[in-house]
């Protein structure tokens, strides 16, 4: 892995903003530690990158982030366990992805050494800011901008990448039920959809917030075409246990590859779990929730990490889970966290260690 | 209409930018006036708006319209007529385009007075800005972002409104051919294809780049789930002249509802020409191609008026349109020239004049 930067400007905070913060109460994305990691690709050339406080940014009203959402993230967190060393997990994942979403977008290509070095070197500075405790982690958020000044759409010549980091408890508290989208689309093939680009997610908002209103934490997505194939969940991957099978659906352009949606299918399998990757339509679902074989259904991400869920909404009806004792999700999630938290032998390779 | 701004902050430029620019020639969307405008929505309250000098805008780098892409915008322009008076062009279209574009996006609406009152009082101020000649304008960009600090996956509560101007010249030169996409796509049924949404536009980059190789100035999207419905063109709608009809895909939530597109049907109707919109098939067109039927392809766009298309690539092969001594897309390009620049009544109230 390629994480040495030869070249950095870092400028330290002259006092840390971090005693004014709870880390034992936080909401998701809105307290950023103390330094964040910038790089400028101007006319061709990345720029020296810069270490420096958390703080505003400039850029003018035509910059073409603002009008053409040529933009693209990552999700990741950092871990630290009981004698407070510090762990990445499977960080190349992110690397592999934000650069297959910048292709998608048009954007050149962020080198290793920047997005690897920048999160190690931000966690090394800013290592306090790392909650104690299961489910708490440092978020990392790796960001690229387009940042020309030209109202003309395409792509632009030049661009920013950032890297901010943020203390995170857990993503979703209280009990999760999710609907079964029928009318609006999050991707369609041939689209983005794959890609953590930014534009994909303001088109959720409307019509998640209409599902919240009939009492729905998230949706399903299904594919634009029957709205009969199951897709993913906007800011998860999703999982159902059918009978035996742990199933979640195959992944096309249109769904995003999720770090942990691959983390569980190999915990899983190596457990000697039925895992499968398969077309999973919604007609089954129902018939499978009616029947008693629908057993579980989880969502699986970064943020959420493992995340059950109590049951579904479809045209108007609800399908409820049952209780189970030993829930799947339950096993798979405390394997991931073990690993994660290194409380558990690493046979992948997954952890990577920074400090 | 409603343009009064009751309340309006206004910092004038110490000194003009005029004096070193060309205004004949320009590159499109490079050159800012003077001057911009700038209202914040801030705790569910619209802030006092502000006119001020064109410069950088200040936000943090969690702000989400990076991440997420909730940001909508929309394109007019100032028309000057010969003895200088100055017309915007149908901009209650644009007014309700943009809104509509909000609520997609979970965007509050914008009020009518800042969205008028601003565009009206940046082009008094920065008047001498507007290039003379047919075919220039003073090119109008509202743009409205997301600009929480905060890097959750749902709605800002906080939004940021400007409109900024900048002096144009045509938008393409030279000869436009199009390509017929067939495996990209650039929205879908249930999507946001419709609003003019910030995420909308990244996407087709990388298409446009790759055909761009194959000598194509701009891809003609068709539908997502068959390829067979032609849509749209990304930066325009497109027009068809096949046999006696002058015919443009009927609107759906995948296309744009262009202004220039509404002007030309309500023009060419009232000429006595067969306008029609309806579903047009790709196959429908090579056979149409083939049998010399189709006789004109066009775009129809604020930024490109009118553009005479001189043929189009399906599957590597290319259609060339034949050469006409007198063809519709011009008539009809005339007839909103002269109506936009004053030369000719306006029967249909759509000049409002601003100066």
């Amino acid at each position: 892995m390629k994480d040495a930067l030869d070249d950095l400007k870092i400028t330290l905070v002259e006092e840390s903003r971090l005693p004014q913060v709870d880390l034992l109460h936080l909401t998701f994305g809105t307290v950023f530690s103390d330094h964040m990691f910038i790089a400028d690709y101007i006319d061709g050339r990345w720029q020296t990158p810069e270490i420096r406080p958390y703080g505003p940014i400039e850029l003018y009203p035509g910059a073409k982030v603002f009008h053409y959402g040529q933009a693209v993230f990552e999700g990741m967190k950092a871990f630290k366990d009981e004698e407070g060393r510090v762990f990445l997990f499977r960080p190349d994942k992110n690397f592999e992805r934000i650069n297959r979403s910048a292709w998608r977008l048009a954007m050149p290509p962020i080198p290793e050494e920047f997005f690897m070095g920048g999160i190690k070197k931000l966690i090394e500075l800013d290592k306090d800011w790392i909650p104690d405790g299961e489910g708490a982690s440092l978020y990392i958020r790796p960001v690229y901008i387009a940042i020309d000044n030209q109202i003309a759409a395409n792509a632009s010549r030049n661009y920013r990448f950032m890297i901010m980091t943020s203390p995170a408890q857990k993503y979703f508290s209280g009990e999760v039920k999710v609907k079964i989208e029928q009318h609006y689309s999050r991707a369609c093939a041939g689209g983005v959809g794959f890609a953590k680009a930014a534009g994909n997610y303001a088109a959720q908002f409307m019509p998640t917030m209409e599902a919240a209103k009939e009492g729905y934490t998230q949706l399903i997505w299904t594919d634009s075409k029957t709205h009969q194939l199951v897709e993913e969940s906007g800011a998860m991957n999703v999982f159902f246990r059918i009978g035996d099978e742990i199933c979640t659906p195959e992944l096309t352009d249109s769904i995003l590859p999720g770090v942990t949606r691959d983390s569980l299918l190999t915990l899983g399998r190596d457990q000697g779990l039925n895992m499968v990757e398969r077309k999973i339509t919604v007609d089954e679902l129902v018939d499978a929730a009616e029947s008693g074989e629908l057993k579980e259904i989880f969502g699986a991400g970064t943020a959420v990490t493992v995340l059950p869920i109590k049951g579904f909404g479809y045209k108007d009806k609800y399908y409820p889970m049952p209780e189970l004792d030993n829930p799947i999700a339950g096993i798979l999630k405390q394997m991931l966290l073990d690993i994660q938290y290194n409380r558990a032998p690493d046979p992948y390779g997954w952890r990577v260690r920074v400090l």
